[in-house]
């Protein structure tokens, strides 16, 4: 039997940091991670495949993360635990005893089976294999219509990388606007409008009534009645926490499934923890569970969990999920952080949106300049940040950030009025416009 | 006569955002502007009217920031200004009547007439004024050799510039190295390599003895016996405060002359401010004077004194100056907030430093990818961030302004390591290798 003294199942982006995390912290302690597939791919970078990057292969994690850190591979599944003998059980009839066990084993696509025609050929879910996304990424290259349901995160990057690659992409949302958790309408438009103008048809509001096709998918009959040809489907409706390990050892979970965990990630059964996909997530705002599965959250988890594995030694510092988000439609960046507007309302937030729009570098005139448009919405009363949402050029992809610290440690409206700021021609809006800044004047203003 | 409710001095920066900021918080204020000359320059913009932009007046900043704010402005010169009677003269004898008064008159070069040669024709300090650029722009045209003098950030940015421009290029710096006062060696050596790479010629510990030349400028003469030849040579070894006008007025100044400010910019005289270059900088960390001037920290001292006009009514956020900075070296972006290792050791701050090296895309096989390299200073005892160091892609632009952030509120490397962030492939770093998270790591496992 092979001796763990940290066991972690799981190798995407949970799994990893949470071994390497666990090493640098404890490297008297022997970590082991044991996952199914041979490679790993970057779970963000799935949509990259089909058009940047053209090669399941160059979207892979590298091993090396983990020999580096001094984590031991094990390429195999873990049918079983034993968690009285502390033991997991291999495919192959092999063992690992564990002191500690952690349970990273992710998510999976939710395949809509109440819409007819799902189990047609050339229908697709987007699973995370190299393998399954190799063999997508051959049938998709002779094919020309495409239909992707769902107009989420991944859903609006298949569409976009899919017609950057020559295809006619359509894409169904159910909702009013793609993106509508992270977004309120006025970015949801912009992004629709800019797949549109690159020959994305884009159908919000409109349920799928089918699939329609002998053997082979034809089609897509939405309930308007309109039928869009389809030689391929690419079904993006979202994932569900894998907790059948967890489940099989009694470990409680949720009612979407979810294995239950407090503040460190620490499950209901002594000595394991549960992070990434896998685990409940928590609103930052108030507590309720959100179903916000990120890469990036599972990447804070695995920090929380691997630092305190043995014993609470780096206090939690974040109480829950706070939602940062971010992506590129073609020309425009948009990022969030914190809850939306309609979330707010939803929850009775008071709130007061200030906004700024200017440009990117400094002065304008100069090269690859982009408009960008911020909005931030703070408590009234507290004035504490609560929600950000920006649209503009790349510089937005770390600008998030920025607000994203500050919804987390409830800085107000006050504070960000003059918080001092690096400013560059090349590289950011003008001092003297510095949206952060300029946004938080105008909510102080309308705050009076 | 003319009367305003709020009267602004200067029109730079510091002045523009003093005069729109007043008037959006007391919208009910005449507000007016005066400044010298036609046209305003971004100041930091200017190095890049010498390569990329080629021309000066691609790099003005727009009057409509003004008149879309409703401030008037007036082009002249205060010549004087009755302290007892609240009125400034212009040029013209005019007079202008205030209830509150802004002085914002910037900074001028420094011009060292210490050593000889400055007088020869073609040597030029960096005057801020259009048609003097544009002169030395066309006076450039036809010149071949050009030498720097002073590596901070201006002088750098001339040098790439100029060498971008086709120029054969001679930087030199007093100092070991550029851009000491806001990196460490290690990033100034990076740069120093990028600028040398590109046939810039690096003088650094190098005094320089005289400007040779009959009339006009030859050659530049190092003290080390070096003898440069030097078509044109620029010079930019720093800035002082002008603060003719608050000294005529008797309002108190220091040993340097910059205007004595409290916390909310307000001077020595009742309903007199200062912001910007022409008023003193003290240190975040020490309370002492420093001489760093930054457009940016004009803004923040602009947004402070002009919502605090007429009473103290947004609470000053932040204890003083933290050198935020950025700038772009051909395809180097380097970045820094608060202090670094060499001001720590000086003022006897203990400290650990977290690093963290990554690439700034994820997978690295994204086109564009770039090394991002990240150190965090940390106060050893209380883990509180002091300062923050970046080298990498454009996106350490903005990431260096969530480190300035976090710097102004006292987070620690433990809030740091488990902070949430938003990742994307194509725009930052991997969840799993997000150099803020990874680099507080590195300096909390190196604290215990």
């Amino acid at each position: 039997m092979m001796t763990a003294d940290v066991l972690v199942i799981g190798g995407s982006a949970g799994g990893i940091l949470t071994a390497t995390t666990a090493k640098k912290v404890y490297p008297e302690k022997k970590v082991v991670l044991v996952r199914k597939s041979k490679t790993v791919m970057v779970p963000c970078g799935i949509p990259y495949i089909f058009g940047t990057l053209k090669d399941a292969a160059k979207n892979r994690i590298p091993d090396a993360m983990l020999a580096n850190a001094g984590v031991e591979l094990v390429v195999d599944e873990v049918v079983k635990i034993d968690k009285e003998k502390k033991t997991a059980f291999l495919s192959g009839g092999e063992a690992i005893s564990y002191e500690k066990l952690i349970l990273a084993t992710g998510s999976l696509p939710i395949i809509p089976r109440f819409i007819g025609g799902c189990d047609l050929e050339n229908v697709f879910a987007v699973f995370k294999e190299e393998e399954y996304l190799t063999n997508l990424l051959n049938k998709l290259e002779n094919m020309n219509d495409v239909v992707v349901i769902g107009g989420g995160f991944i859903g609006v990057e298949f569409a976009e990388q899919l017609s950057m690659a020559g295809k006619k992409v359509t894409l169904v949302e159910a909702a009013q606007h793609c993106l509508w958790q992270a977004f309120d309408d006025n970015i949801s438009s912009i992004v629709e409008q800019e797949m549109e103008e690159h020959g994305i048809a884009v159908r919000t509001c409109e349920k799928v009534k089918k699939l329609a096709g002998n053997g082979v998918v034809e089609a897509v009959e939405l309930e308007s009645g309109e039928k869009i040809k389809a030689d391929a489907v690419i079904l993006s409706i979202g994932v569900k926490a894998n907790s059948v390990l967890a489940a099989e050892m009694g470990i409680k979970t949720n009612e979407s499934g979810a294995v239950l965990v407090d503040e460190y990630m620490r499950t209901s059964e002594n000595d394991v923890f549960a992070v990434g996909d896998c685990a409940e997530k928590r609103c930052f705002f108030t507590n309720k569970n959100v179903p916000i599965l990120l890469a990036s959250t599972a990447a804070m988890e695995a920090k929380v969990a691997a630092t305190n594995l043995y014993g609470l030694k780096y206090v939690r510092e974040n109480r829950g999920i706070i939602s940062a988000f971010s992506t590129k439609v073609f020309s425009k960046t948009v990022a969030a952080a914190g809850i939306t507007e309609r979330r707010a309302m939803e929850e009775t937030f008071e709130i007061v949106a200030g906004k700024f729009s200017t440009m990117d570098k400094h002065p304008g005139s100069l090269p690859g300049t982009n408009k960008l448009d911020v909005t931030l919405l703070f408590a009234k009363t507290s004035g504490v940040l609560v929600g950000a949402q920006i649209c503009g050029g790349e510089c937005a992809g770390e600008m998030i950030n920025i607000l994203s610290l500050a919804v987390q440690k409830g800085i107000t409206a006050n504070e960000l009025n003059t918080f001092q700021v690096a400013t560059h021609p090349l590289l950011t809006s003008s001092p003297i416009a510095y949206p952060i800044n300029a946004a938080s004047l105008d909510a102080l203003v309308k705050m009076k």
